[in-house]
């Protein structure tokens, strides 16, 4: 109801979406509602609910939607966006046969992306980024996470937060930083793991926390990457230092690492492909989220599916990312994220939306704040063109926002 | 070279792109020219290729491209572009476990759109390819093909074609419109496919012919579609009408239609996963293309993947397309359509690119007109914000298009 100005039982707010249908995404569903409003006051949401049911308003700015649907601003929960280099030319050598052993005398490989990175200025590693990232934000994503990891070194993995966190100023976009200084062994400690994993955990990752340049500590815990001692040494860290950790778990193989990052009240496990029973159970004890990442999925021609029936019956939240990366997902489309994550893996479309919603807010312990559309919440919107929510998730390549809110405006 | 005004050896022309990176897919490759120049005069290109062995040229206009690559615009040969209703309920039913009676009970399925077509108006047909289209179009596409086909009667199929003429008006695009009347059997033939099929060749086909509707006839060769005998009877009535044909041949099993479609020089035969070595012989002697849609594949799960390293080894053109439709493809990226073909089929990079220029004009029986740089050809062009041809086929939901030039402008 809009009463008359003036009314002293009013609530009054600076902007009122009315006429819309929303997917609030709170409560156990998609939270569908088909006669929707939202209010907003100082960024946040006061309601979100039905027209009918809806207090007495007062808005400065009244917006009718025609009947289009209104989602939660999209989080893409797991990226590594920000790095240097171009690895097209790899792929292409791939699809003519070449090996590894030719890739990596090529100068391919992810240490083609650590020289590069290393190579680049902040303000460098900043514009290469903003194309990814504005393709992202086109398809209505408010929150992206990003990770470090390409640097390997402190100077370079402290460049890298700096140009995440300034992405978050060049756009209207909010940046969850994640340090990744465990992401692969940078030649310099060849054949020692155990001596860089100590220079992570002993000096990279307090000097990184003593910048406030992290939001969480993310590790690659995988038969090519560290092993689960080793990351338990980076968690023992993060954890002296106060930050929430992530884990890069079972991708490949089973190094039960899911588990070893649930005993840590692990915000997010990612990839999964191997995990098993355990993994699973100790993960909804914990409260942990599963982040699926199909895109990698995909493009590495894995076949190994995620155990999604089991993480369903456990009642796991399952969350879904680009995991946009130069070597194994240089994807930057959310939107088919999601596709891959019903086609492929065969989620639900209310467990792909949710996935890029409620569950990756969790992901990225910002739940309270972000993820559904519930007052006291951020008002991050994204407002489609679309029948209904299904659309979303069965197009592919067609991107129907009408209109994207971060903070109200 | 530029030379003075007035020069009277000085070839005249409106345009002139310079300081360009040139993918003209002329010859045999992808025709790499690192400092090239297009010149074009009347929407025709008059010169593309190096600037250093380019003649004397006078230019109204001139662009400089900044190092940019250009490549021919982009040809999307198949497409079911036109069609009314939304499919996006059945996607989402299928993954919560519908059975395709259940599908059917709802509405669903390829009749639905039938149902829904014939109950749209030309306008409304219009007005709904127009999102399609318009997300082609954004990724540099110059040329598409629509099908009919989910008219299924005279006056729905005629509106169908007329909708695709006129799509061709409502954007600067190239449209070849293909009658494909022998898509599915009407209701109102149910058990009765011959006759159905004596309808499409002798009485729809002629009269699409005569209006001048198609620029090519098309038919459903598949054990759950039209038989060889039917799709011959359909191929009977074009060669009357003067019409070329292609074919949707060995999709889910071997008709031999891609064999029969060789005999009557079809332009294309598509899809082709069950596609036998007779069957690529024969297309190889008629000059046949292999219209090869990875985003059906993709999105029906197929495991049975096309015979690439057959149809290459007997230098079967190779094309590749969207097949956007809403049942089994409802993809409106050519780039994801070219990342698929790498990922999933493996084609190189030069063969997804050829695939999506030179092979898709030969598919179109354009190949005189479109499909390259080269002097004569329209001036159809896509100008590129990337490092190398590959990072078109690599990268996954950005769009790097800088502009695109349709006859000339
Ligand atoms: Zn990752
Ligand atoms: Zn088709």
């Amino acid at each position: 109801m809009i009463p008359a100005k003036g009314d002293s039982r009013v609530m009054r707010c600076d902007t009122l979406w009315r006429k819309a249908r929303l997917a609030t995404m709170a409560g156990d569903g998609p939270g569908i509602v088909e006669a929707g409003l939202i209010a907003a006051k100082d960024g946040r949401i006061v309601y979100a609910g039905p027209e009918a049911g809806a207090p007495a308003l007062d808005a400065a700015e009244i917006v009718d939607c025609d009947g289009r649907w209104i989602t939660p601003g999209l989080i893409d929960c797991h990226t590594h966006l920000i790095h240097a280099g171009n690895r097209a030319r790899e792929f292409e050598l791939r699809l003519e046969g070449a090996s590894y052993e030719d890739i990596a005398r090529a100068g391919g490989g992810i240490l083609s992306t650590m020289k590069a990175t290393r190579a680049a200025s902040e303000d460098e590693l900043v514009a290469s980024a903003l194309p990814r990232l504005d393709a992202l934000i086109a398809e209505g994503v408010t929150t992206v996470e990003i990770k470090s990891g390409y640097g390997l070194d402190t100077p370079s993995e402290i460049r890298m937060l700096r140009a995440a966190r300034r992405l978050g100023e060049a756009r209207d976009v909010r940046i969850a930083a994640t340090f990744l200084g465990a992401h692969a062994l940078p030649p310099e400690y060849a054949g020692d793991a155990d001596a860089y994993v100590a220079h992570v955990a002993d000096a990279m990752l307090p000097e990184v926390a003593r910048l406030g340049l992290a939001d969480a500590v993310d590790a690659f815990c995988e038969s090519i990457g560290f092993s689960a001692a080793q990351t338990e040494h980076v968690f023992e860290a993060a954890k002296r230092a106060g930050l929430p950790v992530k884990l890069h778990a079972e991708q490949l193989s089973n190094q039960h690492g899911a588990a070893l990052a649930a005993r840590y009240g692990a915000l997010s496990a990612d990839h999964l492909e191997c995990l098993d029973t355990e993994g699973i159970a100790a993960m909804a004890r914990a409260g942990t989220v599963a982040t699926l990442l199909p895109g990698a999925y995909y493009f590495t021609r894995e076949t190994q599916l995620p155990p999604i029936a089991a993480l369903r019956a456990a009642r796991v939240p399952i969350a879904l990312a680009t995991d946009c990366n130069p070597g194994t997902s240089p994807l930057t489309s959310i939107l088919l994220a999601m596709n891959m994550g019903a086609t492929l893996f065969r989620l639900t479309v209310a467990e792909c939306l949710i996935g890029v919603t409620r569950n990756a807010a969790a992901a990225l312990g910002l739940g309270s704040n972000i993820g559904t559309l519930e007052p006291g919440k951020a008002c991050d919107l994204a407002i489609w063109d679309i029948e209904q929510p299904a659309d979303l998730v069965y197009r592919m390549g067609l991107n129907p926002l009408h209109a994207r809110i971060r903070s109200g405006r």
